[in-house]
């Protein structure tokens, strides 16, 4: 039984591999009368587009969206929205050399050994190309939720042993402000400069660099979440674990929180003023979820990516015989993937959120 | 839409309240011809039950389990197999005092948002109660493991700060007989020690503490794991968030793998002798795990744990109106939930890789 | 992948076998603050339970029903609901003679052929003792439907030639009073008398005879349905054509509609008064249903069922090493299963519609 | 929750309206290296094609399938096989006239009571013109279960009044043969010259007319089909009732079959000979199927066909208003659906086979 669809829902199927014709998904399950903003959605992909800078990789794809169903007039009709992206720099020959081979650290093997069948073109499905359609679908869910005024922010606070300050209690679009004017996408100026620098040199290696990613979730209601599988952050969870590279996820107070004691960790709720119906804790250690069910704060979140498995040096491996062989560092790479993920990791959480959004209104009748 | 069930093809549903009747779960896609031992079902729900030690609650339950359906002379049918554990220990008047109060860091509140119903008898269907049935599931899934060649195995790696030195490469079913001869359930007797005794300071001072679990699965075929959602890590890191109390979730080099370069963290493949079929790597910081689809490695995760928000300390709150409000420390709980958690980690481990195991079936004719 | 769960967001689970310890089903999706009346379901249990007429099996099963989660304090929690039946009269020693040979039409060979093992207790899994869990379920989506004006009914139409008339239009509540005043549940007292002679006849001579379910659903709203797979005619087919024994499924002008033209079958929609929302048509070949959503009108349709496989009369057959062999006329069964069956059509018509009622609820925000 | 997608292992999910800009379709789950014949998948969407004869709508489109992903060097690779079908003579403009009328026995009013919103384009997402996906996939699905030696063949057995003779037992490359070699797709000659004499006439009338399709499945190994819920006869009723314009589906004896005893109508087994695996009945009344799994035997099913609803007559309706209106006949349309619906039924029953083919690898290990 093959996964390539995520959500309940709101519930997205994607297609297609790097070096094909055309990545794209469907999503069934958008709600009719939404406002299909298609600039948008472009702005979105563009901001996770190969080639945008020094730091990230070279391959040149406009990444245009295009709607094939769904929208009639500028809103969605309640009927499957199908998004297109052609592929347009596949260059599959420069992959000739890896025909045989399977690269460190790379899906290649494991491909071969469940489907046995070596689409050798580079990463096939496997690539991180694909995160393309979850963009583009990401986006929608994202209009879903301003709608309901849910907004969420994502920025990178950490590359290799770089850590940004924590930045919690500053305005969301400030830091989007800033976020967007650096190119590896961390809110904080003087550490976006360090990380930039720190990335540029590891390129020049010819190496890659892990990051750190970190979200927050504002405006969104108490109620989202499924107990006792289908909890918020467990799908939370999965969503960010199933983008590629990532190898952690935690969120309020984390592995962190581990080492606490529960008179240190409780989040003490204050009382509330006669008109309010908000939620509020002195603390958020939570990070906005009881028992896998959104309370009201901010929820928070973040996520560890490992570092890019193409590096630019050869390396021993092995090919398909099992026979020792070298690999040449070759090929378009991301030197950190970081920058170009902050998009995604705001995706995956908007399909989670609005997928849990429609779930709950079948909570009470 | 509600989230009771886990899994595809091995799917578990549960059931069931802390303070109601029973609580139970039905496992629908076990294959038929499966040799169903009652008495490993028994003793996996043993290492789980409250009141096995000092560093426990001293809530009492035999956590008796018995069979319903799918199983005839001893074999499962192919019909879904029904398990069900009586509540005994209930004592819903222990909760009494908190009919109109929201208790710090509970599920109270935000069940009451949800459902706008309060069950006020403990945490109802929010109390970990509920992993019982996972449990007496997962059981299941190991007895279908084992007959691949599949063996799993967890224990505890920190409590508070005190971590437990990495035991990698040790022999199984050694580190299994350590871990039981001592009640916090870690595989190294020195670090066990001091734990029990730090659990036994925390409970003194009528307080909780969080902790860490490691687990590593051995004997794993490459191939399991479904792209591009359902990868094998996407799903484990899934089935431990689901777990009552998890915060964080990492899988092979996990977050500090965010810290290092790609030419540190590439696992380079090994030759293989001329009649193996094995995939190995010099160094395993893919935990296993490569794509989303297992490679024959180990497979290595580790969960971490908030400490237990009940407390024996009074803590200020609100009420249901939104007023301050008290909570008097009282009832039973586990000063730190670790020891109990071993055996929950691991069920929900063999159920994801149940259900995997099966899914792999379609992927070649 | 097992088949035992039916219905998306109002989600039943069933399990137990004809001649094991108990049967029962887990409903995951009912919405919170729904008021269970635990002696409507057990009445509804009632009337399919066996042993009520001289033209039902003796079989003696009270079919006591009992809560074992998800309701508190006479209200649905949210959580999943457990319900669980008891047998009381399973007497699996009747079926000893027939260990090792394949009833004529029942699906004994089946699930040897599938399973690889053979639970010779009477049908097992495949008997017709699960439906009670259906009804069990069923009755609580009627709870959920009656709270928001939709009313199912289902009555005998047909015993083998024997036709009831048309009935359409007569009010419901005085079609139940006739129903439920007659052992073989066929609203027409007259035709009801001729049914019960001769279902009686026929018991008499050790045989069985079909017959045909109608049932008719008055108060759905406009939307129900999602086209273009889980249209509500493609739910209400699966699940009629779910229940043992039926083989056919026809809704609105069904198999006679075919011989018609299309300026026949149109059915022309009339102009509403002012102040009306109500859609209604002058005909209704459709059946309260076009593409696969409600219109509003009564929606209805039609139930085939096959004569019982268990007759008194000795016959061939083979046994599991395909060699001829005789089966005796022995053991309990009903001469015709539709007088028992016509609240398991309601029981699965009613969680189609509620399923269908949470699923259009994300249709528009 | 939409519904646009059908299977659980073979899953497929359509997108596409009538009038958009293309329609097509993802598979999710064809396991790796199955040989992808695209010759084959046009020839079947050929026989679904409009314009193909003058009993068909006269509506042009080459229904040209691209695929653009899943599929490499001719084979499957075990990733979403994606198709894509143009949309090339729309002519939108044709339904101007009906911007703000429902047409009577179409889903303009429930599409807009559902989602609030009209695609007046044509039938939109309800359009048949939806189904061609379902044949590309259909198509796929066949050339899996060819390799499996199963055969589906199915015919038009009745237009109108106008029924075909009984062709069982005629060998299935003759039939189709016969089938072929005539438009309206009876695989009796004489009926067939018949048939379209009579849908010519209704035709040239400005009418339509209904009809019934009849299907018979081969070489289906014992085993397939997932009680309780998931019955293959279920499945199957399901898959057929979600084609455009059916009303009734029955399955081996059907409706005719309640009305016979269970003397008459139990199928009796046949000793095997000594080296002979196969289960076989001297009558077929079970149509294959047993407690919703196959036997082995040849599986038999109808599927019933309501008239068109597009006519060339004036008839009387409302707008969205809900006031009175006319609306001209006019537009193009098919005088009876039955001859491209033959193609539809057995990719649909394709579908049902190839996904319950895959499930069932999952019952014993």
């Amino acid at each position: 039984m093959a996964g390539n669809s995520f959500g309940q829902l709101f519930r997205i199927t994607t297609f297609g591999e790097s070096h094909g014709v055309a990545i794209g998904v469907i999503i069934d399950g958008c709600p009719a009368q939404l406002d299909i903003d298609m600039d948008f959605i472009q702005s979105e992909l563009d901001k996770r587009k190969p080639g945008q800078s020094k730091i990230t990789t070279q391959r040149k794809e406009s990444d245009t969206v295009q709607i094939l169903s769904g929208v009639f007039e500028g809103k969605s009709t309640g009927t499957p929205i199908a998004l297109l992206i052609p592929n347009e720099d596949q260059r599959s020959k420069d992959y000739g050399h890896n025909v045989d081979v399977y690269r460190p650290s790379h899906a290649d093997y494991v491909y071969d050994a469940k489907y046995g069948i070596r689409d050798h073109r580079g990463g096939g499905r496997s690539s991180a190309r694909e995160t393309a359609a979850r963009v583009a679908a990401g986006a929608i869910a994202k209009l879903l939720l301003k709608q309901q005024g849910i907004e969420i922010f994502a920025h990178v606070t950490s590359v290799g042993t770089i850590e940004a300050p924590n930045l919690e209690g500053n305005d969301l679009s400030a830091l989007l402000q800033i976020r967007e004017d650096n190119i590896v996408r961390c809110a904080d100026p003087a550490t976006a400069h360090e990380m930039i620098e720190f990335i540029d040199s590891v390129r020049k290696d010819g190496d890659t660099v892990g990051g750190k990613i970190s979200c927050v979730i504002k405006g969104c209601p108490a109620g989202l979440g499924e107990p006792v599988f289908d909890k918020l952050h467990a799908d939370l969870g999965k969503a960010m674990l199933s983008i590629n590279a990532v190898h952690g996820f935690e969120y309020g107070s984390g592995f962190a929180g581990s080492e606490l004691r529960g008179s240190q960790h409780n989040d003490i709720p204050q009382p509330k003023a006669a008109d309010s119906k908000v939620f509020k804790t002195t603390t958020n250690y939570a990070g906005g979820i009881l028992g896998g069910i959104s309370n009201g704060m901010d929820i928070t979140f973040k996520v560890a990516f490992k570092p890019v498995a193409t590096i630019m040096h050869n390396q021993q491996t092995i090919n398909a015989a099992g026979e020792a062989s070298e690999i040449k560092g070759k090929g378009r790479h991301d030197p950190c993937v970081v920058p170009r993920a902050v998009v995604i990791v705001e995706a995956m959480a908007a399909l989670v959120l609005a997928d849990q959004f429609l779930r709950n209104k079948a909570s009470i009748i």
